[in-house]
């Protein structure tokens, strides 16, 4: 997906959002939104936002010297969210249809995104969980189901803290043996890395691979070639969050995206509501004849 | 006041607004937030905010050929509170205090204010004015009639469209043959200028000036010379919203700022909260003796 002049106070925004959380120096902060400002004045718009997300986030390491701001969120959220685990678990196993919500649960964990909510909270949190058994959900059991067991090899794209959890109990509820995860390569925002991926029991469970890459999504030509192999082998993807889906849209791969559709831009990308859970698969299936 | 950081994502945002507004064209709209882009980097955070809004909005004219966008806005709010001015007037008058109830309707009417707000609708504007009389207001009767009392000549600078219905109230209140009203020298945001004043019937009752400048503010250095000599020789000022305020707070004159205190960025500068209401004198009386 491409980026549209409305991402662009949204980068601003953040930029300002995440420099002030790392340093409380005024000309830090100020060094950094002028030379995003500068960068943003002549971006390239046919490339997607995870890309200038890359580049500021890259330029606020450089000028603050701290590789990982967000730390401390990533780890508080893998916590609150496995404090939790085998209370979703029960539910999703006691569920009339465990797959669909352990589904469900997996795409409204997407909200922990640091990059869309910089005022991320654990109620905002509570409540999106919550209320993801009662909202619309587009999708087709028979189809997806018939993706899974015809694919012998799944990569699951993971994307942010907290949400990992949630991942980790949607796998649970799929054929393990056929999936790999792939986390970031680098810090970024909240994404999760392998030590995510460690923290929260994946490791223990599946291949857990790491993209080599710190973009706030999955640029394949930043990302390690190993990963880019992998990708491209695999016979059906996994992909969550925004991140993911803007570098990955247009990828020409069988993508199974999960998502809140959290912005107004990816909203109208979709086709629908903010706040929409989506389960959006790239090659949907050919409508057979009977159907036509 | 100077600019702050926090400043910056807001020109960002307002331009992309205001410019929508205007062109329905891509380029055009993307032109001009490059431009802004690029101006906000190397901009002198030591102007006040509205300097950079005037840029802003210059640009937008210069690009699209539309020299009032807010026209029609500009006159739906003057029209909605004129319907209304029979029964604030009853109002104010059935007050127990007629003078303090028409300043809270003046400060609340600051609310029609199309750059902190591009989403500004009339059920938003009917809240502001509805919770103006049960809001906290800072103010002291004896030392505000005293000042205007004492003035021989008072300049009122009124701020945007539709709020200067709510300006014509509290004037109504106060001794008209002192004062003299100032608007913008041309169109800016939904800021008033002599066209306004005489929609709604002020010409009629005081004099009106306009300051010759098209800041969303008072900066004197870019207002006609004949205002800038009313503006010090008057015993007086008052003065209307955010851009008054963050124009004229270093001025050194002897001002009431009129306004309710729409973002962080102000509310931090005068130590209120965000939306409350604020009469504030630069030239705080004296304590005298015997209240020391």
């Amino acid at each position: 997906m491409k980026s549209y002049l409305e991402c662009i106070p949204c980068f601003v925004r953040q930029t300002l959002e995440s420099v002030s959380m790392v340093s409380e120096e005024e000309s830090v902060r100020e060094e950094v939104l002028r030379s995003v400002l500068l960068d943003v004045s002549s971006m390239d718009l046919s490339d997607p936002p995870p890309l200038m997300g890359q580049r500021i986030h890259r330029l606020i390491r450089e000028k603050t010297n701290i590789l990982d701001p967000y730390s401390a969120v990533k780890k508080q959220y893998n916590q609150a969210v496995l404090a939790r685990y085998d209370r979703f678990q029960s539910q999703i196993q006691n569920a009339a249809d465990p797959l669909e919500t352990a589904i469900r649960l997996a795409i409204a964990g997407n909200i922990i995104d640091c990059g869309a909510f910089a005022d991320l909270n654990e109620a905002a949190v509570k409540k999106s969980i919550e209320s993801a058994l009662n909202e619309p959900l587009l999708w087709d059991r028979n189809e997806f189901r018939k993706a899974v067991d015809d694919a012998e090899s799944i990569l699951y794209l993971a994307d942010n803290a907290g949400e990992i959890v949630f991942d980790r109990l949607l796998i649970e509820q799929l054929p393990m043996e056929k999936i790999t995860v792939a986390v970031r390569g680098y810090p970024i925002l909240n994404d999760v890395t392998l030590a995510d991926a460690q923290e929260v029991g994946l490791m223990d469970m599946v291949d857990v691979i790491d993209n080599g890459s710190d973009a706030p999504g999955t640029i394949l030509s930043d990302c390690r070639e190993d990963f880019v192999k992998r990708f491209h082998e695999s016979d059906l993807i996994f992909a969550k969050g925004q991140g993911n889906y803007e570098t990955l849209s247009d990828a020409g791969r069988d993508i199974f995206f999960l998502l809140k559709a959290k912005c107004p831009v990816i909203a109208r990308d979709i086709g629908c509501k903010v706040g929409a859970l989506i389960l959006k698969r790239t090659f949907a299936a050919a409508p057979v004849a009977a159907e036509i």
